[in-house]
């Protein structure tokens, strides 16, 4: 702590602070209690609290003061936002800090892509911390652009932002002893090991846990949620734009454990950060849903800050940060006022924190190599059915079909009229040339195409299109953008969002990535897809873990029985 | 954790556990939950919770299975027992940890203390995680064997079972910025900090806590520890042998902050921990005064192990060691059966652990310079009056009065009529020659003498006697058995308890200490002394820092103005 005489000599009242929070209703999450306070602030922390004099009085007339609110576990690249954008999407709804994954990132761009993450996060007004990711890549059926391996997260962890080991997303790979998933939470150092084990419960579930790992988010079911939490998972409630647990898990927080749980989003989009809001918006549903205010509070605060040790945070009293919030209805919680280190950085939901330094974006990550059409053609085979993914829409689970081909020149194509529609993956990170061809049904596109470089995990380039003039057009212009998504129809740009950093985030503001988004998503549905989502659809499609079917670099994946398969049956 | 893979298949099923915990109730102290459950054990650790097979199955048919017990802060010296004899005494009371300030051995050893500390309490069935005292000498009014500086704090500090610097008793020298205080502050390098800050309220108490002080366990009143649990405090709710705090301070405690709370015992006398208990009794007495069970078992347990960082100790959950206790009757929790790392190591109150190794004594600590009789001898000043300390009884506080001296040859001598007798304070580490000469009322001898090398901070040798002969026989007894505890009449040891462990802990048999403990204070009762506990009473006549009038090796101190006063008014 720096000037600590000068703070010393303030909190002992024999000189005036800076600022005085003054007539708050105080919500003091370590005592559990909720009574009218003033706070003092000086050089960024509060340093008393009680009378004291000071040179700036801010007189809150009973408003509510709280801590600044903790999201315990993001993926930021799920915004498309660069880190300044992203404070600027949450600021206004009461974050403080958030605890993120940078794992698409990592896919992409390895260490070089964390090292991105902590550089342009600096100087902001939400602090970040990181857990090293633990999955790069996520499995072996597809090419990521890097590997790490535990070695790698060891040059890492010390780090003080490092906040652990990210999501061993290889659960099976933990609870059956895999050395190298082993070693990855002995790289942790004693820092934190966070889970992501869906539907686990059991024996299995305790070998996961007796390994080390020591938090959850993934549960869907309270009772699955309940024996986590028994067995000594930190168990994170997530409400994401698409996976929404929050409501469900509720009923687990009784008197006795809200210093083991946390808020997380985990995905959420950067229109629905700014409608429906980050943390606050879970803090609103946990209190409608019956918790106590309080409860909720300390979950979306000091729970989070412990958890993850993030010091000097969680909390208001002496030698912590002045990370508050302002609100006036317990209720509701609409934060009126953002504070950050005792700086007012958002009011009435308009942010109002200085631009940022600009960082350099990290290196072009548009390696791609291939023949085209030939790489994209498929030659008819003597079988009779090719298979065919199928989506479910709203999930990232996909079922496999089996269908006659459409055949024109003796190469299988896409069949609008039944919307088989061809799907095309091409590795970008090393240039290797390797593409994998296959066919969806789902997206009922009667012209063009559609392209993405996000593409969970390995973030190759993924195109859905109806013709392959189309397709390579689309691969052309995600190219030519340095990677981000695109809408193409008989050579044309119909919308585009480029994602210039590593493929995954956008370079714009706020505002304007939101309206290039439903710009994109209007194209999409011009050319007849009416998925709610089109383009997220689109980057599951790759995601060889998650069952039934699934398209990488490497060509079909049978996820069920995780093995490569191939097209003609 | 060694053996990961015999582990892991044991937790997923796949081999019998070594031991199963069947049909009890379990005190979940993550989930706040109490319920029926079966544990598996292995190795020490907890390794799966629900069906599992074993080697050897202990049916509990329903009775309570918690986690072992902590106390957040205990002077071990205070029991003047070793660190395995002390485990025999609290071990069948259900303590599986206890974090210590070694800050009499300290005084006395200096870093060979805490060395000594560290090695004789390993391998013991109760775990021991030290706090390195922070106030060595205590203050500048008396000499101690050692001198602690920051820097000798920061070569201890990283040592894994060092959880902090201890209690931080110059509170004024904290909140007033004294850079020697705040030195010792940032030796702690993250590790916690204890605070020791009675009656502290108000603007100094903010400033304390700024900082960095981040527990209290001296607050006496509930305002006291509400106003210091508001500001960040982790207060531990004390019940020692004189300090009971516990029924006060139990409406403190919310449905909304047991996390932030711990119980301690600070000082507690062998017969009493055997007698009454240890962290059991504090549970017992918070359910009596209306805590939730649960809640005083978390407070108990899994509070104490997280604050003071105990890895994997504190609850009942995969990894985490497997230190148990087994009781029947939730609102009495008579501890039944202790388990430390799966091995019972108490049954009914007996101690079943073996006996363990033993650690070579410390060196010596008594090295006397003294010219006898004259260094005891008053000779007659022109003054009317004397300064004579009086005892308050059951108090560490003394008062000051004025008395008229007896007078013999020229000299002023005990006068056993009105209750007052000499005082004589002999340096016992540097063989300086400093003997300091006093007067008191409160003991009521009507012959010999009582001394002690237990002589509060410094712990030179402390004698009240009513003549010179038994003073200097006392004395010398003290020297012949390297310390201790020694009435003497006529030149002749009425009854001794030799303390050789740097004059402050005995070397025998947990048994044996509490009689001869029992002896020691008959024999100052037969020779009229009517104090409840004579040789505590001794033992504070020292400790400088508290009012009003004190005697150390450096003479008279008014206690008051904390400045050095002379016998004579």
């Amino acid at each position: 702590m720096r000037n600590v005489q000068q703070k010393l000599s303030i909190a002992r009242g024999e000189k005036p602070a800076e600022m005085l929070f003054k007539n708050a209703n105080l919500i003091n999450v370590l005592s559990g209690e909720i009574y009218p306070a003033h706070v003092a602030v000086e050089d960024g922390r509060v340093v008393g609290m009680g009378e004291y004099e000071a040179h700036h009085v801010i007189d809150l007339k009973g408003a509510y003061l709280a801590p600044s609110l903790i999201d315990g576990h993001f993926h930021v690249e799920s915004s498309m936002l660069t880190m300044p954008e992203f404070a600027r999407a949450v600021v206004p709804h009461g974050t403080g800090a958030v605890v993120i994954d940078p794992h698409e990132y990592a896919n992409v761009l390895g260490l070089d892509g964390i090292r991105y993450v902590l550089e342009s996060s600096k100087n902001l007004p939400v602090d970040f911390f990181i857990m090293l990711p633990s999955c790069v890549p996520a499995t072996a059926f597809e090419t990521a652009g890097a590997r790490l391996t535990a070695d790698d997260l060891k040059l890492m962890i010390a780090d003080e932002r490092i906040a652990g080991v990210a999501e061993l997303m290889n659960y099976p790979g933990v609870y059956l002893g895999d050395e190298n998933e082993l070693g990855k939470i002995r790289a942790g150092k004693g820092k934190n090991i966070d889970g992501h084990a869906p539907g686990l419960r059991g024996h299995n579930l305790n070998a996961y846990v007796l390994a080390g790992v020591n938090s959850d988010h993934e549960s869907t079911e309270l009772a699955e949620a309940r024996e986590k939490l028994r067995l000594g998972m930190h168990i994170l409630l997530r409400e994401g734009s698409t996976e929404r647990n929050l409501a469900t898990l509720v009923p687990l927080i009784n008197g006795h454990n809200t210093a083991n749980c946390s808020f997380a989003t985990d995905d959420k989009l950067a229109g629905d950060l700014v409608s429906e809001g980050h943390i606050d918006h879970c803090v609103r549903k946990a209190i409608q849903a019956g918790m106590a205010p309080i409860a909720a509070l300390q979950i979306a605060t000091i729970s989070t800050a412990r958890h993850y040790r993030l010091r000097n945070m969680g909390a208001i009293a002496p030698r912590f940060w002045a990370d508050f919030i302002v609100f006036d209805d317990l209720q509701n919680l609409a934060v009126r006022q953002t504070y950050k280190k005792g700086i007012l950085v958002a009011e009435d939901g308009k942010y109002l924190a200085p631009k940022s330094a600009i960082v350099p974006q990290p290196r072009s990550t548009m390696n791609l190599r291939y023949r085209a059409p030939i790489d994209f053609q498929v030659p008819l085979d003597h079988a009779t059915k090719i298979r065919v993914i199928e989506i479910v829409p709203n999930q990232i689970v996909t079922r496999q079909l089996l269908e006659p081909p459409r055949t024109e020149n003796g190469l299988v194509v896409a069949d609008v009229a039944r919307d088989i529609l061809k799907l095309v993956v091409v590795e970008r990170h090393h240039a290797t040339g390797n593409v994998g061809v296959g066919f969806v049904r789902g997206f009922k596109l009667k012209t063009g195409a559609l392209g993405s470089t996000v593409a969970h995990d390995a973030h190759n380039v993924v195109v859905v299109g109806t013709n392959d003039q189309d397709i390579l057009s689309t691969i052309e212009n995600l190219k030519e953008m340095r990677g981000g998504q695109v809408a193409v129809a008989n050579g044309e740009v119909k919308a585009m969002l480029p994602l210039p950093i590593a493929g995954l985030v956008s370079d714009r503001p706020l505002d304007e990535v939101i309206q290039l988004i439903a710009v994109l998503n209007n194209a999409a549905r011009a050319l007849g897809c009416d998925l709610d989502a089109p383009f997220m659809t689109l980057s599951f499609l790759s995601l060889s873990p998650i069952p039934e079917l699934k398209l990488t670099d490497l060509g079909l994946i049978d996820a069920v029985h995780m093995r490569a398969t191939s097209l003609f049956v």
